[in-house]
Formats: C-alpha cells, sequence, structure tokens
C-alpha cells in the first residue's frame, strides 16, 4: 500500500492519488493484468470544480460491459484511461460555493482515490444516522433505484402478485424482494448461488422461498418454489433463468429485464429462450429497461425507502472489501456472487 | 364431391352434410391422413339454435396449435370430432328471432358444410357492397383486428414510425403493413417467401422495402431494407426474424408478438432470440397478445377499416381453394405459405 499524502505547499497544486486504468480488454472473466493500478496527481480543483477524497467506490455488474469495446448505453473505458463508476467522496478542496469543504457527494469518478469532480457530475449527499456513506451505493442509490422503478414501474407489480427474483442476494435482488414484501406480494421467491445465500433470503430478508440454480434446472425448481406460478419475473440473470420464468408466468405475467449475468463473462454465443412464444398465448410482457430512464421517481423513491430503513423494515447488507489495490478483485468476485448484498470498496473511512 | 341435398320431409329432421375430423394428432407438418372427411346428420335447430349453410370458412395458423393436445389458450381439437373454426353462412332454418332465415352469420364452427349454431355464437353480418362474405373472415374479422389491435395497441405505433412485419403477405401482416402505411409510417418493410410476393407488397400494398428471408441471414436483409432501424416490430414468425428484428430495433423499441409460424409444424425445440438481452439497453418492450382481449377496438376497428376499404385505400387480396374437400390441403399449404393474402375455402356461393 502506497502512503497518499495531500501535499499543498506554496507552488504545489496537486495532491498524489492512485487510480486503477483499463490495461486490456479482458476476454471472457476479467484477470488482475487487464487492469493497473497507477500513482498519479491530481491537480487542485479549477472553477466549477471540486477535489474530492473518495470514500467508498461500487463496483457493479454493468461495468463489465464498459469493459469491452462495443456499442453500448454506457460508454466504454477507454486502454489507458481511469476506470470510472459512482463513489462518494468528502470535498477537500473545492471551487464551488454549493459544495463546500466537508461536504459529502455522490459522484461517478470511482476506482481512485481522489476526483476532480465537475460541480455538475457531483451530487451533494447528506450522512443519514445510522447508515453509512456506500448507502448511496446501494439502497438509497443506483441500484435501489433500480430494484424500486423495475418493480414497480417497469414491471408494474401490485400487490397480491407473486414476484420471482434472479440474482436475489445481490444488490438489486435483495432489494426486490424486500419491496414486493413491503407493497403486498403473496410470495415472493428469490434464487441464489449458495445456501448461505439462501439462508439470508428466507431467514433475513423475508422471502417466502428460495433456491439454489446449482440444485436442479431452475424451471424444476422455480416450480416447486412457486406452484402456483408467478405474476412478475424481475431478471438479473437471463439464459436458463428467463427461460424458466417464461415457463412459469401466469397469464398477464410481467418480466423486467434488468441484467443478464450468466452472459457477461461468456465468450460464446448467448442462448436465447426456447419459450419465448409462450409470451403470446400467456400475453406476457417482457420490458428492458435501464435506470437512467426512471429519475423521475428519485425522490419518491429516496422517501420510501428512508422510511422503510428507518422503521426497520428494510434490511441491508453490504459486502464491503477495503482497499483500492482490492477493487479488481471485488468487481471479478462480485460477478462470481462472492457477494452478498451490495460489493462496495472502502477506500477511507467516513468521517465520524 | 358428394350432392348435398337438405331433406324436409315429414317426420325427417335432418340435413345431410359433411364435416372435417381430426382423425390422428399430427407429427410436424400435418398429412391428409391426419383427418377425416365424413358424412353427417346434421338436426333441424331446437330452440335458440339456428341451421346455418357454410358459405365460406377459414384456415388460420393458429389451427395447429389446436391439432396438438397440450395446455393453449384455445382447446384442443378432439379426435374423432369436427373441426372448428371462424366460418360464414347462410341461416337455413332457425328458431332465434333476430336471425331469420337468409340473414349472414358469422360463427366458429367451420370445417363442415351445415353447422347448427346456438344464438350466442352466431353474430349476424351485413353484406358490404363489393366484398364477399369472406371479408367477415380477413380484413373485416379476426385477422383484421389481430392487425388493428397489435399494431396500435400493443405495440403503440405512432406516425413517423418505421414498422417491419414478418408474414407480411398473409392475412394479417398485409394490413399491418397497410394500416402503418395509412398511419402514416416513415418507412414499411415486409418479409416474405417469394418474388410474386415481393412485388404485391412494395407494387400493391405500398410497402417501402421488402425482402425474400430465404435469400440472406434475415438480420444482414432487414439492416439494408432498414439502414435507419425499425421502432415497431409486428412478429408472426418467431426464430430468426425475431433476432433480426431485435438487433434493429431502435431505442425504445417495441415488437408485438403475434404468432411464431415458423416452429409451428417443428419437431425440434425452438431456438430463442440469442440477442434478447439486447432489451435492456435498448429498453425494448416485447408483448404477446392474443386479439380476444381486445374486442373493446372491435367497433372502432370496424369502422375505421371499412373506411379505407370503401374510400379504395386498403388493397385487399385474398387466396380462395373451393370445396371441403380442399380445406386439409389449402391449410397445409397457408402453413408452408401457398397464400398471398387470407386464405379462405369456398363452400358455397355468397347469395345474390
Amino acid at each position: 500500500m502506497l502512503v497518499l499524502s495531500r501535499v499543498k505547499e506554496a507552488g504545489t497544486v496537486a495532491t498524489q492519488s492512485r487510480e486503477i486504468r483499463l490495461a486490456a480488454r479482458p476476454r471472457g472473466e476479467p484477470v488482475a493484468s487487464d487492469f493497473l493500478l497507477v500513482e498519479v496527481e491530481v491537480a487542485d480543483p479549477g472553477p466549477g470544480q471540486v477535489l474530492v477524497r473518495n470514500l467508498v467506490m461500487s463496483v457493479d455488474p454493468y461495468m463489465r460491459g464498459r469493459m469491452d469495446d462495443l456499442p453500448s448505453y454506457a460508454p466504454p473505458w477507454q486502454l489507458g484511461q481511469p476506470a470510472e463508476g459512482a463513489a462518494v467522496g468528502e470535498v477537500v478542496a473545492s471551487q464551488v460555493p454549493d459544495l463546500p469543504v466537508g461536504c459529502l457527494v455522490l459522484h461517478p469518478f470511482g476506482w481512485r482515490d481522489y476526483a476532480l469532480v465537475p460541480d455538475r457530475q457531483a451530487e451533494r449527499v447528506e450522512p443519514v444516522a445510522g447508515l453509512s456513506s456506500s448507502s448511496y451505493l446501494g439502497v438509497l442509490g443506483m441500484p435501489g433505484l433500480t430494484a424500486y422503478a423495475g418493480l414497480f414501474e417497469v414491471a408494474g407489480f401490485r400487490a397480491g402478485e407473486a414476484v420471482f427474483v434472479s440474482g436475489a442476494a445481490g444488490a438489486v435482488g435483495s432489494l426486490v424482494g424486500q419491496f414486493a414484501r413491503l407493497r403486498g406480494a403473496s410470495r415472493v421467491i428469490g434464487s441464489a448461488g449458495s445456501a448461505a445465500k439462501l439462508r439470508f433470503l428466507t431467514e433475513e430478508l423475508g422471502f417466502d422461498a428460495a433456491f439454489d440454480y446449482h440444485d436442479a434446472p431452475v424451471r424444476q425448481l422455480l416450480r416447486q418454489a412457486a406452484p402456483d406460478g408467478i405474476d412478475v419475473y424481475f431478471d438479473n440473470v437471463g439464459g436458463e433463468h428467463l427461460e424458466a420464468a417464461l415457463a412459469c408466468l401466469n397469464l398477464h405475467g410481467r418480466v423486467a429485464l434488468c441484467g443478464a449475468i450468466s452472459f457477461y463473462n461468456s465468450t460464446e454465443r448467448p442462448v436465447g429462450p426456447a419459450n419465448l412464444s409462450v409470451a403470446i398465448g400467456k400475453r406476457l410482457t417482457l420490458r428492458g429497461f435501464l435506470v437512467t430512464d426512471h429519475g423521475h421517481l428519485r425522490q419518491e423513491f429516496r422517501e420510501t425507502v428512508t422510511g422503510w430503513l428507518t422503521s426497520g423494515q428494510l434490511v441491508v447488507r453490504e459486502t464491503v472489501v477495503t482497499g483500492l489495490d482490492q477493487a479488481v478483485p471485488a468487481f471479478i468476485g462480485m460477478l462470481r456472487g462472492a457477494n452478498t448484498g451490495k460489493m462496495v470498496v472502502r477506500l477511507a473511512s467516513d468521517p465520524a
């Protein structure tokens, strides 16, 4: 580990920092050598900028797509350039009156210790009593809004319906299942990849049923877990999970297509759901979505979820890895399912 | 051919008729021996019934599903029982005051010369000047409403959008493309299976582009035909067509999943669209639908389409086969694409 210090002597306008750069585009599963940890100097903020000391950064499945040089909704990371992604940090130097030194900001320049952030890309966030700053990367951030918008707006979930979510122990899935329960689902079913995660789902989060997708064909496991079928499927996984859900969806069922993590590291041609045409007779709707289209829900989402958190109705777990040098292993591990709840990388302690 | 005569002597309460029965459940493509043409006697109508002499009957792709003994939205035909499907006929004996002898009715007991129809299953229809009674099996009937509901309600087509329809020369597809054109599509593209059909689409129906799906990979043909992408895909075919459409759909594109004729005779496991996960980044919506859910549009549909027909803006072609003994070959041929426009089987001439 490097020792970091902010150098601010006469004539010195740079802060020593480290950043992770993409060194090579991964083929299949990323490996350590696809990345470089580099020491850099970060300039002092110019007009309209703040210098941020990152406290915590996010590793998210969607970032795998940004490592490929393919047209996508998020622009590819550039070789030799620092990686990007959500982070929460403390302003340590500011040329933005509304963002004074000491305040916390959410911004898109993670994967580094210090970041120079233009004011339009910095959202000031307030510490929430009892919650870590990393909440803004998870339950109160992008994954939380993804779960909220996907379940309520995209899938049109209504009280009394049965919901199945894949990747249920992950950042988004663990919230989808709980949001459904809190809004009156008749049954909440989740899939995950280990016995410990299944216990987490049923014993801590209040899922009605959970199964390990390694144990048998997913369709069979889902039928057992949802004998009366499902009305909503929140898809984080794609592939066999989606096919199983199509088989088990009831008339007028809806699928929120959120992610397809089963393919993210695949170098083979994906296999589409062979039974997609059941969507005709069952009048199913499948909708792909990105959270970026649902910003109009942000205020409602934060108020609702903060209420659930404050009242203790919502259980949030994080998997925390410490140190920028552990960010790449954290990302690789997250794609393998090493996390329960949101995976974050802690770079510095929250202010007291 | 049998000579049919309505016997109505003292004490005789039967009409000689013929009907087609399902003799065996087809494996793959149906063959003639899967059906039987049987002479039967049809009783005179009891209270609430009419006796109908069928003039014209429908053969539709969805009937293939009814030949299998699988749970589906339409109940399977029963072995040894007469086949069913839409027909238009003339009432020749009536115990229903609102359906007097001589009127035309649309009802679900095709595949036979005479049918005994309960009043709740008989819809009285009026001859439209210049149109055959078979119009109620096509442009003014189920295929017409399917096209209308699928394009406007399910896919949410709006003026200025580009529309692609597969099976474009068929009963539904030929209307989808024209409805889109008449409502201001920026571009209408169709796929079909012969050069004659392509000419029909572009020279008679006003499609902007059409391609023969035999000529090259569908994705390549569609990209050439829709260089700016498509906004709506009306899917009658499934399989490779659906995958190509997903690749070419623009942001926020919609797919109306209407049929999957490429699989109907298949004995192999269907292949799902390998690229379904593009629906996430492109925020696509895929909706399966059945026309039976859209009866609330029927009046608007008939008024609109009758207007287009009357003004000559809508071109309708039928493929007409004559005689009940030709109904099975007509059905088999329709699944192979032998028809241009709606395939119907004429059983008797329309009343003058």
